[in-house]
Formats: C-alpha cells, structure tokens, sequence
C-alpha cells in the first residue's frame, strides 16, 4: 500500500512510532502496536502502529525519528506493509512468563531497545518482569555485555586504569570530588564518568560542573586524562551505553532498578576499567537498608567483576544521614575543596580517604587510607583536583570563597533543647530540590547539626538556599509538611515514629541515580 | 509558570500527555513521566510530562485529548506546576512487588486508567504483575467491580436475564449464532454483546454484521431486546468497559490475559445478566490446552459469579479443531443460518444446542437439549433469528443462498492418501487473515475435510476465498510456509513433530479474543 507523509513534527522519545487511520489499518489487516515495514526511495524502516481514527485515510503520521531516518518530507510518497513483530518480542514474553534468558536472546533483546525497535509497553513489561523474578548472574552478564557492545568504550592505553562507583542515595556524597584526585596525585589514571542528578539534590556530575565544564566530548576525555592522569566528566554526553538511558525512561516511573548491576558494569567496562571500588552506602533512608542486603550486592559486584577481568572491591558505608554538611552543586563543590585543602569535616576525609585508600591498596601499596590522608596534607591532592579542573575547561585559580550559594536564605530552628536523633534524608531531598536543585547551582541547604549533635532550642539546625524568592517559598512551604529532623533530650525519648488510623500511601522518593 | 499552547494534533490514544521543553523542565524541576497540573481559565487537567529537545521553551505541546480536555486553541496561555503522581502508581508499584492489593486500591488503579491519568509504562508494569503473580479471587472481584462501576450498564427489567460467553480462541465458533436464537424463541430474555475480531478472521459481531447492523446505540438496544426478547451487538458501541479497552491495548502487545475474567465478568454484569453458560473450548492450540486448567478456571468462574448473586455454569468443549467448516464473517454466517435451518453439520448443531440446552436447564427446564432441537426442528429459532436480524435493521429476508463469498479462490489438496491427523488452528487463522478478514467480509476459509476424516490424493481439503487477488496471492504465499492440516495413513503414522538443530524463536499467535 502507498501513504502520503504527515510530518507529526513531535518525537516518540524512542521507539519509531508512525500513526495510521483506522480504515488503512483494517485494509492493512494491522492493529495498534503490531509493525509496519515503511520504505522510503530506498531508506526502511521498521515502525510500531498507533491507530488513531483522527487521521485522514491515505496518510501515514509520522514522528520526527521515523521522519529524520527515512529523510521524509510532508507529503512524501511511502511504500508499506504489515511486518512480523520482533523477535525479541518473543523473548520478552518468555522472561514475563518465567523464563532464564539465554545470553543471545538477552543481546537480541538490548539491541532493539537501542535501535528503537520496541515499544514503552513492551520495555516496561521486561523490565517489570526482570525485577520480578529477580536476574540471575549469566543474565546479569550478558545484560552487561550487550549493553557494553549498544555503546562507545574508550581506551587510555594504560595497565591499570582505576574507577570508584557510589550506587547513591545519600545526599550530599561530594566523595568523588575528593577520592579521584587523590588517586591521580599518587600517579594513578582514574578517569571518572558520572552522572547528573535524576531525582536528588545533585549527581557527581552537577558537583563538578560547579567548578568547570564536565560535557566533553570523546577526544577531549582522553586528552585531559593523558595530561593530568584523571577527570571527572559527565557520562551522558560521551555515549557509553545507551541502552540504560533507555531503560531508565522506564524504570524511574515504575521506581524500581532491577538493571542496576549490568548499568553499572557496563559503564565501567566501556572506561576500560581495571581496579574498581564500589560504595555500597547503608541506611534507613538509602537504597540499600541492611548490611546483609549491602553483602550480598557486594558479592554480586565481585562476581560480575571477575567474569569481565575487572578487579572489584566493595565498600558499605554510613548511609542514614547526609555526607558531611553542605548539599546543592555549589555548596557541595565547596565542601570538597575545603577537605582537599585540609579543612574538610572529619566524616567526609574519613570516607574519601578510605575510598582512596582501597583502590590504593588494591593496586599494591600498603597502607592506602595513610597514603591519602598524606596526600591531602602535601597539598598534592589538591593541586590535582586544580589540574583536573584547569584540564576541563574550568578557572584553575578556583578560589575557595568565591564558591558563594544563593543570597536568599530562610534558616530552620531547633524547637527545643536536645540532641539530633534522626535526619529524614528524603525530606532534605525534597527542601532542596523545591529550593532550585539540581539545575540551580547556587541552591541547596547547609546543616548546622548532625546524628548525635546537641543543640539549643532556637539554634539553627539548617539553612536553606535560594537564588529565587519563588522558589525559596516553594521551600519554606514544603517544611511545614516536612520534618526533616528529630530532636529529643535522648535516643528512645520519642518511640512512636508515626500514628496510622486509616490507610494512608506511604511516601516512597524513589532513589534512581546509579 | 505560564506556558504557550502548542497543538500537536494528534491523539496520544490514552493518557493525558503534554510535551515540555528541557530547559522549562529544568526549571520546575520535572522530568520525563512525572506529572504536570496545567490550568486554562477555569479547566484543568493533571497530565503526564514528555520532554522533549525539540520543542520551544515558553511552548507546551499538547496531544489532541489534553486540547479537546481543556478546550485549548493554538497560542493558549496556560499556567502549569508540578503535579504529585497519582497514589494509584504506589499501588501498581505494590502490585509489581508482589504484594496482594485491597479492593479500594485495585478501584483506584482502574479509575485512573479510565481517567487517562496512568502512562502505557505503568499500566504495561501494573497487567505484567498480575500476569506473574496471579491474580487473587478477591482481586478479581474487585477488579470486576472497578470495571463495572467506570462503565454503562444496562438494566432491561426483566427478573432473568440469560448470556452465553466464549473465552474463545478457537476459529470459526459461529455457536453464539445459533443459541440465542434457540434460548430467544424458548420465550427468554437473552441480550448478547459480542466483540469484533482483535486478532482472529472473525468475531461474533463481525458474524452478525454480515446480516445485519451490529453497532447500536444503548437506547436501540432496549429497543430491540424488548421487541424480540434477544439481540447480538457489538459490545464496543455502548461502553460498557471502557478500562478494558485501554488495557487491552497493554495486554495484545505483550501476549498476556491476566485481565480474562473481571473483563467477562464486568461485560455481564454491565448487561445484567443473572445466567450465564462459559463455554471454555479446550485444544492444544486453543487458550486453554488441558482440562485441569479447564475446570480450574471454571470454578473461577462460579465463584466469582456467585460472588455478584450471578448464576454461572460452564461447558468445556472441543477446541482441537475449528467448529465446522467454515471461517470468515459471511461464510460463518450462512453455516450458522443453514443450522438454524435444520441442515447444518452435526457438530455445530451439537455444540449449540448443548449451549443453549444448558442455559434452558439452568432456568428450570428439565430436558434443555431435546427442547433446544425441538426448536431448530419447529422452525422457530430460525424465526426468531429472522426477527432479531430485522429490529437491528437488517434484511429479516434474506435468503441463505444469498450469502456468497468472494470470488477469488484458491483450492488447497491433499498431497497424499489418508486421513486428517492434525489441523494447525493457528495457521489456519494466518491464512484466513492474509486473505482478508474480517474486514473483508467476504473472505475466508472453507474445510472440506476434518479430523479422522479420509481423503485422497489430490482432493480438496480446503478453499481460500478472497475479494482481491493480491490478497489471495499473500494467502497462497503464507500457504508455503505453514502446514496448516496434516493427512497420513494412521495416527502415529508421523511420530516427529518438529525437528530442532539449532534454537528458535517459536511462532505463537496470540488469542487475545475474550
């Protein structure tokens, strides 16, 4: 059947959408979501039907995909007919009904996630069903390895090239920012890709955009790694599995992660990785509640590790309160310059230098956590992460105080005399983010008090930052909601967490970043 | 914020969706799938958000049902915020970790499914997970209830209502054809509402459509049904089950039915129904292959029935093989009238009256079947159809002989001497579609051998019928490569199946007709 082009002029986001009449459709013998061959002089394509009665017979709308891989114009003259749904279709619906997937059904799978070839509905059933039945280790591998193959890797060309990887969901964890130039100071190559935040106050990414450009292109990655031996650059502008970004379109609305390890892996594995450590952080409110869930993951990591000649060691970390005291990109880059100048608070050179210090020892040397407290107090470290920012585009000369958050500020007072006895990270999360993060760098909050900390009724226990009144207000607004922070004369004081008498929705900010 | 309208013209075919541009999402804070409460004048709508690089900031893309929603004309300033998420996506998100669901719950899935408020990702996730984990009675009755109450129903006043339902999934089942007639002229109250075909070459409204009218009005309906005590339409029409159409639209794709009995339950209660005969055709190419599923998912049904003060008896009945020897929607219907007249084959007799006889029984009469073949006999069903025909608005004349298919045909023979060992259901079902139905009425399939039935060389064993010789020769084409009927000298005779060497993708052609 021949149909003339309606240029939709809207991107479906992924998937090759073209829209039929219902009477071609019928002629066609086709239904919604079954597939359509298009061919175009002599591009093709094969496209998933949406029917809609609101089109005109003899018109085939097209998305702007469709129309940019087939070089459409509007009224274009189209060849089409009905096409065998994929294969990997198949697949799916053997994993949705149980099913181990055989390592080349997983790669057929991924490949046509990336060539745009499956529906949201159907990624979002084998995603589900992949969190469902759980993903055994072969899966896990070969996850991995066709998401590696859908993308870019890169090679620096060196023996040992080290990584750290936070599986995240603590807020205010600026550990990258002070670890990786640790590392390079002690000769290492660590060149570090991150993310941008999805759904927290601010990713790696966000953090050292603070301080200089972190989308850089391929060449320029492996130029500033050769110069300065590290950088600490954003992942999504350099391609390197394209099949996540993809799944996570789905997961985030469904808030589960069942695609966390072979995510993760497979970024690792396309930066030629050789020596990772990664940071498994443990707490009521972070992704990961229990030690013997952080085990276990830790195991999967090690044994996904070995099974791609990546050595890999895990770190499980203090994950019920925030990272030090500064949350938002500026105030967080901030933070991390004080510690590599030697005026960090103590948890955040404790958790940097042991980071540092594993991946140290993992390469040879003995005594890692000394080495990286002796590399900040040289000043070593500290040149480098200068190095590193000079290398990326960024003002080398960065001074410390001209790191400055916004000017609109609404401080948080103890209601009475007592200690700090819980911190509701989620609740901070969702302060900042009304505040402007992550896109507002200059937004963000300061904590005055952590875990155990005594304080007096009417001190301030947080300040909240603003670069608009609006925004601060949306803020001050989400507080009175909100109770961010408990505070009590002693632990046990106030054993009643919540009072239900009829059913509620519990909350859930589900945690994506990986 | 405030926002320019920007039509798109073009129907999302489900939720509420409006596209932002990346740096206006930045701006609120939002991303891809979160939700967006969008104002013009005094209407509103909380719609789900795209994101797209393409689209202008100050613009907000809007899909045709968000326009038509919010009476929105091109240029329209619209003022926006961010919107919380329905709680109906913590509830899926409970479904989808496994958790059983409470009826208000399960009601408010199904509220924001008709509502538009839930994306094709969350419903795909929401139908994947009651496919994995099963679906619990309790489940089923409140999913029952919540399609009930977001639908029409019918209300003919009458204190027994009678209904005949097919899970179907077995080709050429013209059954209902022939047993409302029979129930109608015994003096009962028996409204049908029937689907078109989703992915066989004929439903029972596209049957009846080739007699008569089958998409009426509610109003016409009542009409009808009173007048001659019996109708057959199509159930689209009036609405009584839209949230099954829009899961439909999840499930087809994915190959799965977790929704088969509130969608049936929820159809017969909307009609009103107070007996109702499940026929449950049982093959191994049929929905349910094995009477244990069988009756397993007949006392489903009696539960379920007694659970909405329904009366619900089932029949399992012989799916091996198409019920008699026709298929398409006017070769099915001539099969069907010719039975009515006495002189149809002896299964289709034998299946319809046994259906009707067992809905006869069920309001008291002692022997349903001898009575259901007295009525054939006397002519009155026969009558009775000829009526029901004409208050739809069809010719209540019409002469058996009038019913002819098309005129292209191609005869398939038998390649040796023997008997019918098997009929491949589906590829039959293929073959009848490449030839056009159900649009084209006329097309179809006509078997001239069933099986254990013996044959020779070189005689027909079926008939392709078409209206357009290109959809023949597609019919022909897919003939090479399916073996639809299998004829050997005795059972056993060809012991292997199906030779493996190396793995493939197995063909399955889903039956999503419910």
């Amino acid at each position: 059947m021949e149909l003339k082009t309606l240029k939709l002029n809207i991107e479906a986001g992924g998937p090759y959408i073209v829209v039929l009449n219902d009477e071609d459709a019928n002629e066609l013998g086709v239904i919604s979501s079954d597939r359509l061959f298009v061919r175009h002089e002599d591009l093709h394509a094969i496209c998933i039907i949406n029917i809609s009665s609101g089109s005109k017979p003899g018109q085939l709308g097209v998305y702007k995909e469709v129309a940019e891989k087939l070089e459409l114009e509007e009224e274009d003259l189209v060849y089409v007919e009905p096409a065998r749904r994929p294969e990997s279709l198949d697949f799916i619906r053997e994993k949705v009904n149980g099913e181990r997937l055989v390592s080349w059904k997983i790669a057929r799978i991924v490949g046509d996630v990336v060539e745009r070839h499956l529906s949201d509905i159907e990624i979002a059933a084998f995603v589900t069903a992949l969190h469902v039945y759980g993903v055994s280790m072969e899966e896990v591998e070969a996850l991995s390895r066709a998401m590696i193959w859908s993308g870019k890797t890169l090679d620096f060309e060196k023996e040992i090239v080290l990584d750290k990887h936070s599986i995240g969901g603590v807020p205010g964890d600026k550990t990258t920012l002070v670890a990786v130039p640790i590392v390079a100071a002690a000769g290492y190559t660590i060149p570090k890709s991150s993310s941008r935040a999805i759904t927290s106050p601010a990713g790696t990414a966000d953090r050292m955009e603070a301080l200089c450009p972190v989308d850089l292109e391929y060449e320029e990655i492996r130029e500033v790694v050769k110069e300065v031996g590290a950088c600490i650059v954003w992942g999504g502008s350099i391609d390197l599995a394209p099949a996540d970004d993809l799944f996570i379109r789905v997961e985030y609305p469904l808030s589960i992660d069942p695609l966390l390890l072979p995510s993760i892996m497979s970024k690792k594995k396309a930066m030629g990785s050789t020596h990772v450590v990664v940071d498994i952080p443990v707490g009521i409110n972070a992704k990961i509640k229990t030690i013997t869930e952080g085990d276990q993951l830790a195991n999967d990591f090690i044994e996904l590790g070995s099974r791609f000649d990546m050595n890999i060691e895990c770190a499980l970390t203090e994950g019920d309160q925030p990272i030090a005291y500064n949350i938002g990109p500026i105030l967080e880059a901030k933070e991390a310059l004080q510690t590599l100048n030697g005026e960090g608070p103590h948890e955040l050179v404790n958790k940097a230098t042991n980071i540092a210090g594993i991946l140290l020892e993992m390469t040879g040397n003995p005594n890692g956590r000394e080495m990286a407290q002796e590399l900040i107090k040289s000043g070593k470290a500290m040149e480098k992460m200068r190095e590193i920012i000079g290398a990326q585009g960024g003002n080398q000369e960065v001074r410390i105080e001209d790191l400055v958050p916004g000017d609109k500020t609404y401080d948080v007072q103890a209601p009475r005399d007592g200690r700090v006895l819980y911190i509701n990270n989620r609740d901070l999360v969702q302060i900042a983010r009304a505040a402007g993060t992550p896109s507002s760098k200059k937004s963000g909050l300061k904590l005055f008090a952590k875990l155990g900390d005594a304080i007096k009724e009417g001190e301030t226990i947080f300040r909240v930052y603003s670069e608009k009144t609006s925004k601060l207000e949306n803020a001050v607004k989400l507080l009175e909601d909100l109770y961010p922070m408990e505070i009590g004369k002693k632990v046990g004081e106030s054993m009643l967490m919540k009072r239900i008498g009829k059913p509620t929705v519990p909350s859930r900010e589900f945690i994506l970043e990986r």
